[in-house]
């Protein structure tokens, strides 16, 4: 039985004053409504919340107790608050928590009075380590996501409060805890050997749990019955063993069904009575990392250090290219997120060919519907616990509310098929961060998912040797995505980002009228990273300097969006293909970054908040193709007279497809629209999972007076959804 | 009460035969005592081991069980079976076990008779992977040491039998399992917080515990009594937490004095008697892993992977380079070592100027006494489990061993001092091994060491990331150790080796007289490592090849082994000053290898067996003095009339012991010892820890004719104990 609150709350400005609440939520937002800011998303409203990160905050609801039978108790139970609490009934503490991630379970029958109760949670201001300045680093000692401690695309703000589901609810003589689902596929996969762990809590005698197993169809693959010692819990769950024949596999959505079977597990007293019951889906399948192509051979010659680490994912035997992006969460308070708000942006990932989304550390995780979509979608999850560019410390308070943290979350996600990668956190074993392979927080973390989740593969941070982190621009002192790009020989490229002006609907919702163009540092632009995210490079992430360097100044806000789009969209599509091009060697390719979790004016998404694709999206779904004809330029721009030259590739993730020779064609689309064809090639037959390179091809290129940019086409004859288009820059 | 069993032993050839067995010891060792094969180290003789490997060996003991009170239990307690055994009873299988490392203890009494008792351990022959051809491979699947299965320095000859002290022991009513002692330093070393865990066995009452901490000259420190509840198991251990004040710290024996404190812990119930009691000493440290000056700034540039992985050894604060080398088994059969062995060898560790030894992963670690003594003689010790070079299985058959002995190895280990790094195994993660991040079997360990020893740092493999394993020989191609060391630039010189032929008393105790000169590839030559250790390069160990280069044909056996000795001797001189030069930035030098199981031919020892020091001991003992002034030179050979370069340097390891500007000079020595001075320096005052760089000296080479070498000497005024010399060779 479940009872959902009506929550009020009051701010520690104000102790007495109590407004409404929205549970699950946040504090800040509740108060922002009773007090009208309505617009803290414009300009630099948003500072009106900064006096806040050092209030508490108060949630108080009444309540009558439900009647119970005498086996029975009535405990709080939420899923989340963030980031430190105090749980009070009628005016007893009866619980203190840290950590947003582990949930909340507390019996209130010590305190419970006949008539009205008064429950109250004290949400704690935002931990702040001392003496260091304002920023990330303030936290670097607890598990608070550092993000909202100021990012180059997150405003400093805060958030606190219940952030997920929370309820009373009535608990009978035993209940489930953890649950737990294990299953080995055989090497040929024509079974699973399925274990089944769940912690029985409060029993106090024999109770026993039945599982059933059904196909997506509804059809019963399985049900089996065993029983649960009274001492069944955390530490010495109940277990069952069974065998699922001839399973059928999740898989990612590009690579076949992401297959789901569904599951109930009911817990039943001696009397067949039933005391609790827990349902979920499952997906079999097997994930791993192994070795890149060529990685053995590295280092060279003597003395030898180690080789690179692994960042190939096989799945259910296959070795897949991972195309997809860095997921952040979607909102600054992610208590107000919706299920709705997941679907919307999993269906853009899904749209940009993405199959791996990396959850960035520096962010919560995301809620349960988000995993579940990703199971539905066939979208593969790289999860990241919340440590983010700071040094995290050895000591034992930290150590211990990480494990709880930790813990928590691998119990919440291992049993979702997703859920492909572990990993420790961001860009930990860098200089900004200081943490290395003796950190005993990573050190704790490999132990906690080696002993809960063994068969997921586990990063300790990333990247690890082998991968990369960045560019984030287009242009880098004189170098562009086209030189760089090409010479580097990475593993996985799993950051990288190109600069794009919002679309110009979110710019005038957050950006003065008056202020729009032409564009400058004014605060309105600063807020929302146009300027000065970065310290060392105050154009970011308008990077209007670059866009000037190519195509001169822009007459209106219209046209630098257009040109910003171009540099986005081209410095996207150049990264995905020649990352797909150094398969197998290359296994992954994932823009820095995805989503973004407010309406920035310029930053690396390629959506804007709140799921408004940029128009490199539409590029980047054309470099994420399962299959394509690309071509690789040399450079970006290109002068009257002279010689392009580009080099034509069949880029191909699909097994099972082969086509027979294709008739690949160039054109140069001149700026009125006229097409001139430069090559042609037949390629060989494809074969699975392999790219094909092709010639090059080269044309001079003729005089267009007045045009800043030409188009080239690659074409497959029959075969128009191969197809692709690039844009680049002339001097006429 | 202990009790010693008189034991005797059968081979599977002939069950019914037995004869006298030495335990601790091995079951071979035994048989060829029985047999008469005194010579197995002579020539190929060991061969004849060769069919034992498939063999059941049969352990035996009468014996008459003593008198015990009815609360009283008899146990056999093995500290080590090797490798996979079963106990019988008077035919009553009692227990089995696999692990050579995990202690092997099993409760007699429900098969004790009144009269005579017939105690039967079965050791298994050894086990091998099927399908896999003869060598290290075949222990890819199990705990057992590969380097018995053959390596280049160690033949095919894999023990079994009981290895390490084993005896029967009356327990009383309760018995004390595994006991640790932690402790946390504070910042300023003011203080320890001592944390003593003992899991109490048996106990069927409540119990008491009395821990008593003893300084070095006897005089108690602390003596504190705690409670320990029946269910004080392995799971919940009885615990006593204490402060000691200004505990006087442990250090190497270059640094400081390795101070130990003595303990004792007696276990009495609540009548006082007393039913156990643990004795052992305790050193306080506090030892990292913390980052190499300058690793921070590598990899420099945008895409950006990570930083190496930390090498630089930091003891109670300060950051110390580690001068050792690589410590195997003193033994093919290592159940037959002694407390002495361990010392005599210990004492050549320390008088080559080592304060770090590697336990290298290939083979068993020591016993007991080994630890003990590096404690008390101040050597870090490096630590391995039993991987190497092999790709060990995800399969839970084999991580259930790997993690009941790697337990058993820290708990045996954790409470040492002189315990410095543990490591997962050797080059696990190169090509020739094929594991890596992801696999179960270290990601295992690390959680292991994690859970049970957290403050020790861990190692996945060596190398990691920015550390070299290599080169191994003096010259390789055409580049000398002279080129390739000074153009490395790594954090930590693992592993680094050069070839030297043993002493000539070695040679005549394993060689047929008439087959010691001229050296050639003979069965003897072969089977010692001078030919065919290698592959790929046939002359290993010996490596002639390289000694003509330098020195033309060798006249006698004397004059060969002379040669050798001049290039062992200064190459390793080579890789060491040079490892020390490129301090801060580089933090290890640990040669390949300081001693060897038995008497190789040739072989990158410095140490022969059993303890005979080569010429190249002293030569390292000089490169590894704590300070000396020291000269780099280009290359090895010069020529008449070619202008000899060579650079000063000032190394220097010590801390608070400052010198005034020393007096430097720089003496040619020339065939008939006529010295002429060709350079001096006047240094900088010296400072703690730190290196000083000289100048160039330079000189033009006269004519020597009919010579092939010549001497340097580099001379510091007043201090002879830092003279440094070398030998060159010469071409007229």
């Amino acid at each position: 039985m479940r009872m959902n609150l009506d929550w009020e709350i009051s701010c520690g400005t104000a102790p007495d004053r109590f407004f409404p609440a929205r549970v699950p939520g946040a504090a800040q937002v509740d108060l922002a409504r009773a007090s009208g800011w309505d617009d803290w998303q414009f300009a630099d409203a948003y500072r009106r919340f900064s006096p806040l990160e050092d209030q508490d905050f108060m949630y108080r609801a009444h309540f009558r107790a439900p009647s119970r039978a005498s086996s029975e108790s009535l405990w709080l139970v939420s899923k989340g608050i963030d980031y430190q609490c105090e749980v009070y009934l009628n005016g007893r503490l009866l619980a203190v928590h840290e950590g947003s991630i582990s949930p909340v379970e507390v019996c209130l029958e010590p305190a419970l009075a006949e008539g009205d109760n008064v429950l109250e949670i004290k949400v704690l201001k935002a931990p702040k380590k001392p003496g260091v300045p304002e920023g990330r680093e303030q936290a670097s000692h607890c598990c608070k996501p550092p993000v909202s401690y100021g990012w180059d695309w997150h405003p400093r703000l805060i958030p606190s409060g219940i952030w997920d589901d929370t309820a009373l609810v009535v608990r009978k003589a035993a209940w489930l805890g953890d649950v737990a689902l294990r299953y080995t596929l055989a090497p040929d996969y024509s079974r699973a050997d399925l274990r089944v762990s769940a912690a029985v809590c409060g029993a106090k005698d024999d109770v026993f749990l039945t599982f059933s197993l059904l196909d997506a169809a509804g059809r019963s693959v399985l049900q089996n019955t065993f029983p649960a010692a009274p001492g069944a819990g955390v530490d010495a769950p109940a277990t069952l063993s069974a065998i699922v024949a001839d399973p059928r596999l999740w898989w990612t959505w590009d690579q076949g069904d992401p297959y789901l079977y569904s599951y109930e597990l009911v817990l039943q007293d001696a009397s067949g009575a039933i005391l609790d019951r827990r349902a979920g889906r499952i997906g079999f399948r097997r994930i791993r990392l192994v070795m890149n192509d060529g990685a053995w051979e590295r280092p060279e010659g003597s003395p030898k250090s180690r080789s690179d680490a692994p960042a190939q994912i096989e799945l259910n035997g296959r070795r897949i290219f991972a195309r997809g992006g860095n997921w952040v969460a979607p909102e600054v308070f992610p208590g107000t997120i919706q299920p709705a708000r997941y679907r919307e942006l999993l269906d853009l990932a899904l749209g940009a060919g993405f199959n791996l989304l990396r959850c960035w550390g520096g962010c919560l995780p995301g809620k349960d519907a988000f995993y579940e979509l990703c199971d539905e979608k066939g979208i593969l999850v790289w999860q990241e616990f919340p440590l983010a560019c700071n040094r995290y410390p050895d000591d034992e308070a930290y150590l211990r509310v990480l494990r709880q943290e930790a813990g928590a979350l691998v119990a919440r996600l291992r049993n979702h098929p997703c859920l492909g990668i572990w990993c420790g956190g961001n860009e930990l074993f860098n200089a900004w961060s200081g943490m290395d392979d003796q950190s005993l927080a990573l050190r704790l973390l490999g132990a906690v998912c080696f002993e809960m989740d063994p068969h997921t593969p586990f990063l300790a941070t990333s990247p690890l040797v082998g991968m990369a982190h960045g560019n984030y621009l287009f242009r880098d002192g004189d170098r562009e995505i086209y030189q760089w790009m090409p010479e580097s020989r990475f593993t996985a490229y799993v950051e990288f980002g190109v600069p794009g002006l919002a679309p110009r609907q979110v710019l005038e919702e957050i950006i003065p009228g008056d202020e729009l163009f032409p564009v400058r540092p004014t605060a309105a632009w600063k807020a929302h990273h146009a300027f000065g995210a970065w310290d060392d490079k105050p154009h970011t992430w308008l990077d209007e300097e670059t866009l000037r360097h190519y195509f001169g100044p822009a007459g209106s806000l219209d046209e630098l969006i257009a040109q910003s789009a171009i540099l986005q969209g081209e410095g996207y599509k150049a990264i995905y293909e020649e990352a797909r091009r150094q398969k197998p060697h290359c296994s992954m390719a994932l823009c820095w970054m995805f989503n973004e979790p407010w309406p920035t004016a310029a930053n690396n998404s390629i959506v804007s908040w709140p799921a408004r694709p940029k128009a490199a999206w539409s590029d980047v779904a054309a470099a994420c193709r399962p299959r394509l004809a690309s071509a690789a330029f040399p450079k970006f721009q290109w002068a009257r007279g002279e010689t392009l030259t580009l080099r034509l590739w069949w880029l191909d993730d699909t097994f099972g497809h082969p086509e027979g020779p294709l008739d690949v064609r160039v054109r140069l689309v001149a700026p009125d629209g006229v097409r001139t064809e430069i090559g042609s090639w037949k390629t060989l037959p494809t074969r699975d999972n392999t790219n094909l390179p092709g010639p090059e091809i080269r044309t001079v290129l003729p005089a267009w007076p007045g045009t800043n940019c030409f188009r080239v086409e690659v074409c497959v004859a029959g075969h128009p959804e191969w197809d692709s288009a690039y844009t680049l820059a002339y001097r006429p």
